[in-house]
């Protein structure tokens, strides 16, 4: 830092919880404040984005509660609410935009050890909200079921977290997203008031928490249906065009009798560049379709992938043991990871969330992918979505200033491809979500005080902000602190 | 009769076929010449059509012969082919359209005794061309799996006859039809040769034998692929208009969440006065959606239903016991079961094969509906079709003559809504089918002197065959038996 820059902002008043209150009432429940671990558990994968990244670098709870027992979270949420404490929910902290990090300081309510799986039956499981949703197939699978969606943070992520945070992912291209109706069961949710209640939740009043960080109530069981559990086969295929590319996965798409499980587009030279352990497989200058698909279904699959000019790269069935071990699982080159890889090897990447909509999706992504050039790196994964096959897509992007990467953004929605902002922390701006007069009243009941995971439903913070307005909302502890919109 | 009516033309010359040689060839295998017996397994549910009926009703085979093996099938083959005797294969006998009867006579190959279920594995099963369906389910239902599609007659199908005669069904609202690749792994077919070869089809090649009746080999084993064995449950719900309930069928078939094995609507007053052991459900002016979901997600589908406007009639899981006992289950009223049920009522009831082409499916089905009023009662199976979902119809057709038949199919395919005609016994007539080059090439060359299932491919009886003559084909057995097109 030079002389001449300005000094930075105070560090902000923090409000001040009364933490040492808290600890005491919750003497059977495991807490931790230790400031190097509350810092740890007080953070996601925000820094995917650059706005974010400035935005919530400071962020910071004051106390780790890890509670095992829905017991332990009806205990935690009396005591905050009586101490007026903000309370952010969180499972592995695997989001991308903030969801689990606590804007006010106060709780982190860590609920990866509530992570019972408890029933496994045919078509259905109930878990704890922090089980980690590869733990869960684990006992699904000798029964030939497993999960039918699953983020690709599948290894890590818990399945109340996807629930809460997520939106869809590995398994859509059959069954949707988790907005739609079926894919989630039941969920039991804590509310936040002076005697906690304990909910169940189905049907239309799932919509009240799912993909509501937490703001609505703290989930800590869910009940949600299992697909067949198929051999599944990884399979790299390489085009000449991105366009090919994208034709080819959509068409895959629509073989309603291929059970597959997730078709990505990796736009050139993204798959070698990125794509470190499967570099030797890969040219330079191919568009890489990642298929998974069921492996009495691959040679369908690769009939298809011929006449449509595709080179096969890589089948993971035919891979040797030794050569196999070496390389991550597909899904795990596909949705957010995709993204991962490209940081990992480019720090200056980040990424957009576009859907394209049927039946336009080949051409408007190709348009797209052709306008930009390697600024915007084509990514497409394709989904059902209202019973037709589309795609989204989550492009990476050459980062150069957050003013461009709004005029990016700007230009995908003229064009006719919305925008899910990755680079905003409230629910509105996102964008999957707009928060009806239904959610509002259900936070009034649940959560009448607002202290759970403030700042994240601009409804509530500011019922009156103008969404038109082309600004960014800030929320007020953020304001404190210093952060620019 | 009266005098004035003419003679009817003399008993056809039936082809002398060494029925004495064969059976002293066969002399392991089990055979049957009883009339009464060969009769009755010369047919199947040809009678849905009056054309058919008019055509058909006199064929009649020579001789039964029932393989129980592989190997049985190739020395039954053998002998037939040494001694220029015809054969005509059977699974059970459940076709509408004379797949199974034996327009040249000859011998009638009885492939329900070769049905043993081989394996079951996850995703998969591998079983003998005979298995009754149902039974390959019992097999595969402990291990969380069952059959992704089957038809109607589920109960008493085979799977080959199914493969071999069939195009889907129950469970195509999931996985499409059986043309759709990935639908059918593996089949294993016997030539027609003076040395029966024994063939592994998939892949493209499964299209050769699929569909068609057996005119290309005889198929003696399948593998097809498993889906999850959900708990489902029947929903009758009634609607106040055809079109409210083919426009829910519709938004139903689109909710990629919920998991649904069959959605079918049936025009009121079919359901109230067909579907006899439902009477008390329904009311004569109810138009009935009969939805088969899985047991998670008849909530939502409920919810969906309320905002529709439905009235729900019947939920099988909600109905006692003693009452369930006497009711059929949801799927044997739909596809052709619908067709049969009102049969039963009415014999002057027939009915038509539609395809209502998506995205107009439900426009152009109530507009059908409603201009034929009771002649034509609309009666909608919804299907995955080239990955969107869309309708086929079989509609309840109050029959008169068989030029007014023809009147009808012309106008529906004058609006838009292609023609699978079910009163036609040939591959091409009934349209789901085109014999192409490959197939012709693939038929020389496994059933050399034609003696598969004669009079079923136009294409290899009478090439020169002009498709656009409006006429329909005649075969020259059913000729020579004084049968007018």
């Amino acid at each position: 830092m030079t002389e001449a820059e300005p000094k930075p902002a105070a560090a902000p008043v923090r409000p001040a919880y009364d933490i040492t209150g808290l600890k005491s009432r919750l003497a059977g429940i495991k807490t931790e404040d230790n400031p190097a671990l509350v810092k740890q558990k007080s953070r996601d994968f925000y820094w995917y984005s650059p706005t974010l990244k400035r935005q919530l670098d400071h962020v910071v709870g004051d106390i780790i509660v890890s509670p095992t027992s829905e017991q332990e979270v009806i205990e935690t949420l009396g005591a905050a609410f009586e101490l007026g404490i903000p309370v952010t929910p969180r499972g592995t902290g695997t989001g991308n935009y903030g969801q689990a990090m606590p804007l006010s300081g106060g709780i982190v309510l860590d609920l990866s050890g509530m992570n019972r799986v408890k029933a496994v039956q045919p078509g259905r499981f109930v878990a704890e909200a922090g089980a980690v949703i590869a733990e869960i197939d684990k006992v699904a699978r000798p029964q030939n079921q497993e999960i039918r969606m699953h983020p690709s943070t599948y290894a890590t992520a818990s399945v109340g977290g996807f629930i809460a945070g997520g939106s869809g992912g590995i398994g859509s291209i059959t069954w949707g997203g988790l907005r739609d109706a079926g894919n989630v069961i039941r969920l039991k949710v804590v509310t936040m008031e002076e005697e906690p209640r304990v909910l169940e939740l189905s049907g239309d009043d799932l919509a009240r928490v799912t993909h509501a960080y937490g703001t609505n109530g703290i989930i800590t069981e869910v009940e949600m249906p299992l697909g067949p559990a198929y051999r599944w086969v990884d399979l790299f295929l390489g085009f000449d065009t991105f366009e090919r590319a994208a034709a080819f996965a959509n068409e895959l798409g629509e073989q309603d009798g291929i059970a597959k499980k997730n078709i990505a587009v990796v736009a050139a030279p993204a798959p070698r560049t990125y794509f470190l352990r499967h570099q030797d497989y890969i040219a330079e200058d191919q568009h890489v379709v990642i298929a998974i698909i069921a492996d009495f279904a691959v040679d369908a699959a690769l009939n298809l992938a011929r006449r449509a000019g595709a080179e096969l790269l890589l089948r993971s069935d035919k891979v040797p043991e030794e050569e196999r071990k070496k390389l991550p699982p597909g899904f795990e080159l596909t949705w957010n990871h995709t993204t991962l890889r490209a940081l990992r090897v480019d720090p200056a990447i980040t990424y957009l969330q576009v859907l394209y909509p049927f039946p336009d999706q080949v051409k408007l992504a190709t348009a797209l992918h052709e306008r930009f050039g390697e600024e915007v790196m084509g990514h497409l994964e394709f989904v059902r979505f209202d019973g037709k096959v589309t795609c989204f897509g989550l492009p990476l992007v050459r980062f150069t200033t957050e003013e461009r990467l709004e005029e990016i953004m700007r230009i995908h929605e003229d064009l006719g491809a919305p925008i899910f902002n990755p680079h905003r922390y409230t629910l509105e701006e996102g964008g999957m979500k707009q928060t009806d007069e239904v959610q509002l009243a259900f936070k009034r009941e649940a959560d009448p005080k607002g202290l759970l995971n403030p700042g994240k439903m601009i409804a509530w913070e500011d019922p009156d902000y103008d969404y038109r307005s082309g600004k960014t909302f800030l929320f007020k502890s953020l304001a404190a602190a210093g952060v620019s919109p």
